[in-house]
């Protein structure tokens, strides 16, 4: 049994009648981020974040996490990545804790954007990109150029590697594929921020970004958090099966990354630098 | 043209071509609720929280949020809401600020299941429920028994009042519902959480909470934090077009809310306490 699903007892209803039966869903769990790092030359630890997630990658989830919303700014930062052990003797593999190295640079204001209870007043009288973005330390591939034949394809190989979708039909994904189209890795969450931080992070852990001359797919909508997640990790092309927001369009103008929606077999919407897609 | 849609120059792609075109898209934009409140008999100002929202409905995504947050216990504390005066002068509606009555009790701690900076080891050593729900001051309508016919013909009600997915096809939804399916309420967002407190915030602002007798029915995929925000305002019955995670299951059981996933034209299933529905 994978660690991602989990039974449950259900009654399955339609026009003839009913039966009860054992049904597959997609297992959710929050997750805490505590980060061990030095302050003012003394080890402090803080709660980072606690994200409802589902189990597995839970490493990658926390260092794609710190990563892409600016937390810490280079993935050699990162010491070592382990569940807290007071909490792994009572089972649970809930909270993650994240050593970093000494003179490593943190930012806790850049979680700010998501939640905050102190501080100034934050959106008045700024653009929201300004309040919003966290400045990336990649610049965005310009000389990438593929074939939009290239992109129609992206789709069905991503749901073949839908291990967790295709038993419980209640999970987001997304995986990077190299500029021929070969896809080289998916990601399922319930969350789909998880899914593209553990994407992420398998990158910040192996200190193999930028994501240069990588294309990204992600099984739904594109909002702007997923826009930016991209852009700290230097991801030049985002496609979509789903509508991106106002927001998500507008950041990745900002940013050079070129915005595909509305991902079908034999269609697709560029919203954003349509020079990197040949359409011949 | 409504307020939360916008338009974008976009170029469609499909097997016979490409064109250059106007496209509408949803809006996404940040939200900033500022609570004002007596605290030891002073006045005092926080920000509670910051959301990717689609604009619309603000004062009741503000009340919703506090209120299906546990930040506020009781839909009289709320003495008024406004969009903040200085942002409003530059031309900014992002910014809404929410006044308390004297005496209210305001519960901060809530708000920490999403995102925290300060305190100590939250979810060591406690199940998910007992570390992230928040208690209902209300009970759930034991009594309440519907048609499965009903529940057939909630999906086609809401999709007629979708106008901005009509537009964009890229937002969520939520429906409420009378126990005889006649709808009564829909909210769009780009955010689902968005759209639930939107409806919440509704009956929050006109005093008219728990929803008793009424039946809820979400455009996507039901979540942990879509079926507390639901408990908190007393609704018995939850429908979903998608599937529900195992903590969305495991909250509603315990809750005493009826569960259902997978709605659609002629089947549906039920994971929590079926006996409010009946199968004839």
């Amino acid at each position: 049994m994978l660690l991602n699903i989990t039974h449950k007892t259900i009654t399955k209803v339609n026009s003839e009648g009913s039966e009860n039966t054992e049904d597959l869903v997609a297992v959710e769990e929050p997750m805490e981020i505590q980060l061990v790092f030095y302050q003012y030359g003394v080890v402090t630890e803080k709660q980072v974040s606690i994200t409802m997630r589902t189990p597995g990658n839970d490493f990658e989830l926390a260092a794609g996490f710190l990563f892409s919303e600016g937390v810490i700014s280079q993935p050699q930062d990162i010491l070592s990545i382990a569940y807290c052990r007071k909490a792994l003797a009572d089972g649970n593999k809930n909270v993650v804790k994240v050593l970093l190295k000494e003179h490593s640079v943190v930012d806790l204001k850049t979680i700010n954007r998501h939640f905050y209870i102190n501080g100034s007043c934050g959106v008045c009288g700024k653009s929201s990109i300004e309040a919003l973005s966290v400045k990336s330390s990649y610049s965005i591939d310009f000389d990438l150029k593929i074939n939009k034949q290239i992109l129609l394809l992206l789709m069905p190989q991503m749901q073949h590697m839908q291990v967790t979708f295709k038993h419980t039909g209640g999970i987001h994904a997304c995986a990077l594929f190299d500029k021929e189209g070969n896809i080289i890795l998916v990601k399922e969450d319930v969350g789909r921020h998880n899914a593209l931080d553990k994407l992420i992070g398998a990158y910040v852990n192996r200190n193999e970004l930028p994501l240069k001359g990588h294309i990204l797919l992600l099984s739904g909508r594109i909002s702007f958090e997923l826009v930016q997640k991209s852009t700290m990790a230097g991801i030049p092309i985002i496609a979509g099966a789903g509508a991106p927001s106002s927001l998500a369009i507008e950041t990745a103008e900002e940013a050079g990354i070129t915005l595909i929606g509305f991902l079908k077999e034999n269609s697709l919407n560029i919203y954003t630098h349509p020079q990197r897609i040949s359409l011949d």
